[in-house]
């Protein structure tokens, strides 16, 4: 794997080219990004090693698409078009079901590996790319079987050097889960700067009084909306669905309130308190 | 100040107790707790010196409130029928309003400090507590002109010595502000918590596909119901008053989702994107 492509150089494509640089120093890794800023400060950082261009894909070895998930419906199979029969190409979003639908009669289907990596900070940009980011990290493979053996062993073999866990789903149960676990919680964690924001015209009040507890709360709401939005519309059923339930199960906490059932609301906080045990597996 | 009583030697009060020992290795530390256990902790934990009965308050310099805010209530008084002049009494309970009226006509008014230290973990118990968990945080002081000057002193000497940022507020506005910034985070990650174990009980899955992101946002669920239940029922009107605001937008975020108008949920997030250079301000 000496030719590396990366497209979309910020948080996930730069994370993965940095330590793809450390692990194999003899590599060259190029660039492609619609933000030329983007690029520019990607070399300044030793991120990329060169621009690319879409026709210069026939050469890569290796492939690796962090983009916006919608934009990744229509680069991906370009992408493909483009790259050889020895070429892998994974990209890292978010969303798996439409994407992998975006390919599935693509001619060259069998050189794409459907990948989340459960990885990522709330900053964005090529600034935000660090080292050692997937370390330890869960890494999600949809389809594996429609990805050819050969070049399913070389990106397994990049993730084990990366020292990612490896997990395998199918695209649909991917999707319903990763609501649950991920996109809710970015609604979460934005309607709740919201709320704050609203409420707290003189930011200073917020500032004095916020602790750590509302910083971690509230953290994902830092996170990028052009990364975020396409997320939300391309898993909208499923976004919805938790929504729905957790917007039910703080009304029914609402009510208990409203009722004066203490008790109750020291139950409800009492059951989910077990999540120490499901968290701690996590860390 | 050689005469310290810590009541409530959980992670705030024992917090309270390492740093001022640190501090004043000549001060004698006395615990006080309902619970025998976190009393025979303490003690094994060095975090006070020995245990005491409501009695021996009468020989006090210094008297720290550490308990449920329910129990501050009938506690507070109760200390202060105790204590010689020359001490001084604070709490450091979540909410203001009820506890300062609950001795508004005590004759010891003027010992009390009614204060709240924005600090903490989600951690809980004597095995909570740690060193210099109040260096570099808010403490919210109210009613300081009800304090008798000297003692007001003292107290103020000791945040000053503890590294903390003093700030003075009314009662009625920092039970409405904390709402926001701290009471409402605890209940949307306990119900994200809730949301997430009801749909996954399969934990494995949970455990897999969790990442920082939602680790952090849910973090505050792991927190102690036995001091969070009191808390909401003595703030009951302003909680239930986020509740609504957050409640309504995340209705409006869902219904944006379910007209299909991305450009407006992108938008939604962007505008609370800007929490980013507020919560800048907090670290």
């Amino acid at each position: 794997m000496n030719t590396i492509f990366i497209i979309g150089v910020g948080l996930i494509g730069g994370s993965f080219a940095l330590d793809i640089k450390k692990l194999h120093p003899e590599s060259t890794i190029f660039g492609i990004d619609n933000n030329e800023a983007h690029l520019d400060e990607a070399i300044e950082l030793k991120i990329i090693d060169q621009k690319a261009k879409f026709e210069d894909l026939e050469k890569a070895d290796l492939v690796i698409l962090a983009i916006p998930v919608d934009a990744t419906l229509t680069i991906l199979p370009k992408v493909l078009d483009h790259v050889s029969d020895n070429a892998i190409v994974f990209d890292a979003g978010s969303t798996k079901e439409d994407i992998c639908f975006s390919v599935k009669n693509h001619p060259k289907r069998r050189n794409y590996l459907a990948v989340h990596p459960i990885a990522g900070t709330e900053h964005s940009g090529p600034k935000a790319a660090i080292h050692n980011l997937y370390k330890s990290k869960t890494n999600i493979i949809c389809e594996v079987e429609d990805t050819a053996f050969k070049l399913q062993e070389r990106a397994l073999e990049l993730f084990s050097e990366l020292g990612m866990r490896i997990r395998y789903m199918n695209p649909k149960a991917h999707d319903k889960h990763i609501a649950y676990v991920s996109h809710l919680s970015h609604i979460s964690a934005f309607m709740l700067g919201k709320t704050v924001i609203d409420k707290e015209r003189n930011e200073r009040d917020i500032f004095d009084m916020a602790g750590s507890g509302f910083e971690s709360t509230v953290r994902l709401a830092k996170s990028s909306p052009a990364m975020w939005a396409p997320i939300f519309k391309q898993n909208k059923t499923n976004v919805i669905e938790t929504l729905d339930e957790y917007i039910s199960n703080l009304k029914h906490f609402k009510t208990l309130m409203e009722d004066g059932d203490f008790d109750a609301v020291f139950e409800e906080m009492e059951t989910t308190n077990h999540i120490k045990d499901i968290l701690n597996g996590i860390q």
